[in-house]
């Protein structure tokens, strides 16, 4: 199953965790600055050293998607929205069936390795990223500062090149009002945290990202150690919100189900209120109240009402309001499967 | 079956059709000057001609049913919200079982025939009344005049004493705004129609009935021919707007079965806002968009959501917070069953 339908710890309030190091060859000038057969090389060594790093992973040129297959990729987060439309020939990724490695190729670094789990779960995450980095490393020589530590394109990424997240779902900090005040605590404790599909509106589906911001001068344990001590903070905020919500009732309880109501009889649906919609039917699942779904549901529910995903099911580019009829359609085939 | 919970003939638009009499005895007094024996010989002459006037029918006094019995038979429209408030002592209705025969005694005339049919169901209701009508006259004489024909209380009712009535279902006139236009026209032709929860407001569940005016100087015959004539411009009128409505396709079937979720999953509502969205899954299964629900179903929605039903229901007294809920309850358990 792809990691992303398993269900992980404190998933109630954790959806996902995410380790990437950034990482660059030895004699190689950093991706904006290289010429085309240089990009080529690179493309070249990590396609032949794929077999060799192991975990069933395959490589796949970017070239060989189309647009659909290269949203779809964003839309699960595996590569991020420029990768997909570089025009760089030799972009590609290397990735495995369950999807929970995803090595992308002459993005921003030659080569950031990027590992995912549902639920909370950073040392696991760690030591799978460093076991898979140690590989590649006895394969193509990396780029390496005594002083330093690993040279990245980007200086924020110096140093250990770690960038190590979870995304939280945080509905009732929301809707007590309390996100902004959990923010400026996260933020002030030398981690970055904000809304993943962009600032404070309400439909983004109240996900939050939570990354550390430091990359040099600490060791990938010490970062980890933070952001779980941090990320077990909002959670323990989240838990409380829900606890303070859960007094409401029948209140509470007539919102959450009023919403699972559209949610599963709407026969068109735009992508920002179904967002906003599975995010308090979420809530209402994790809290119990809502008996009708489950955490596998709801992950596809999420997943699988997005745009490239809904295009990619039907088998063609559809117009928008035919995306949101289509949607609706999903969503009612998720929920009565 | 009650009458009410049975599909009847164009019951697409028309809920019910009744049938009224009102009749007085001869040389009593009308009910406002009656003396208190007076009342007392009307009230007992009724109740000693109860079984011989055959069909089951059973004679209860008011002052034997608690309030929340008196404002059921109202929820029902057996009985005027004024008659169940009535502080006179010899009150009493004459029903059956099924109850689509309910006689008043002592209400603003000695005798009121009432009789009752869900659909659009005139002629047979008038025979109908005729016929009991004739029986009792064979048991108490009526008050009545050469001239004028029968003598009522109030001068609108003299002559035939007939009220006919149908109450139609118009909510694709409403949604289509032209509700007020074919209010005027009806109005027009000599007939009454008026929201039956008061005057224009979205929240009167679109029904609306529609009743003669004249009641001397034109036969029974012609009265009903008037309405029957009048209601089947109604229906047409409706139909024309529902068949305007559905070219609307994925949008009118989106805002019904949203409406549909939200009645089928509040966990409270007020009594307003189940009569709307009642009104609009009613229109929704008579259009074959919602396959969800039958006729049979929606008639226990109309009526089983009523404040009355639903206390009678849960057997004591609720505020109206504990109504909503209680509503929210019932409203699911006929859904589901």
């Amino acid at each position: 199953m792809n990691w992303y339908l398993q269900n992980g710890k404190d998933s109630d309030v954790i959806i996902s965790s995410r380790v990437r190091l950034s990482r660059n060859i030895e004699g190689i000038p950093f991706v904006q600055k290289c010429k085309t057969e240089e990009l080529k090389t690179v493309y070249d060594k990590m396609k032949d050293a794929t077999i060799a790093i192991g975990y069933g992973l395959k490589f796949i040129s970017l070239k060989d998607l189309d647009d659909l297959n290269r949203e779809l990729l964003v839309e699960k987060h595996l590569i991020s929205p420029e990768f997909s439309k570089s025009k760089n020939p030799y972009t590609a990724i290397i990735i495995n069936d369950e999807e929970n490695i995803c090595i992308t190729i002459n993005e921003e670094d030659h080569i950031k390795i990027q590992v995912f789990s549902s639920g909370l779960e950073l040392e696991n995450l760690m030591n799978l990223a460093i076991e898979i980095d140690q590989k590649i490393e006895e394969l193509v020589p990396y780029s390496f500062n005594k002083k330093y530590g690993y040279l990245t394109a980007c200086p924020t990424n110096v140093g250990t090149g770690l960038k190590i997240s979870t995304i939280s779902h945080l509905p009732a900090l929301t809707i007590t009002g309390n996100s902004r005040k959990v923010l400026n605590a996260v933020n002030n404790l030398g981690m970055s945290i904000k809304g993943i599909y962009g600032e404070g509106a309400k439909s983004d589906g109240d996900l939050y990202q939570i990354s550390n911001n430091q990359t040099i001068g600490v060791t990938e344990k010490e970062i980890t150690k933070n952001l779980k001590l941090i990320s077990g903070k909002v959670i323990e905020q989240e838990r409380m919100a829900r606890k303070y919500l859960t007094k409401k009732g029948i209140d509470l309880e007539d919102k959450l189900y009023r919403d699972y109501g559209v949610l599963s009889n709407a026969r068109k649906m735009s992508e920002e209120e179904a967002r906003e919609l599975i995010s308090n039917v979420k809530l209402g699942t994790d809290l119990g109240i809502i008996t009708e779904l489950d955490d596998s549901k709801i992950s596809r529910l999420i997943l699988e009402t997005k745009p490239a995903s809904i295009q990619i099911k039907v088998g063609k580019k559809l117009s928008i309001y035919e995306q949101e009829i289509e949607r609706a359609n999903v969503i009612k085939q998720i929920i009565a499967n």
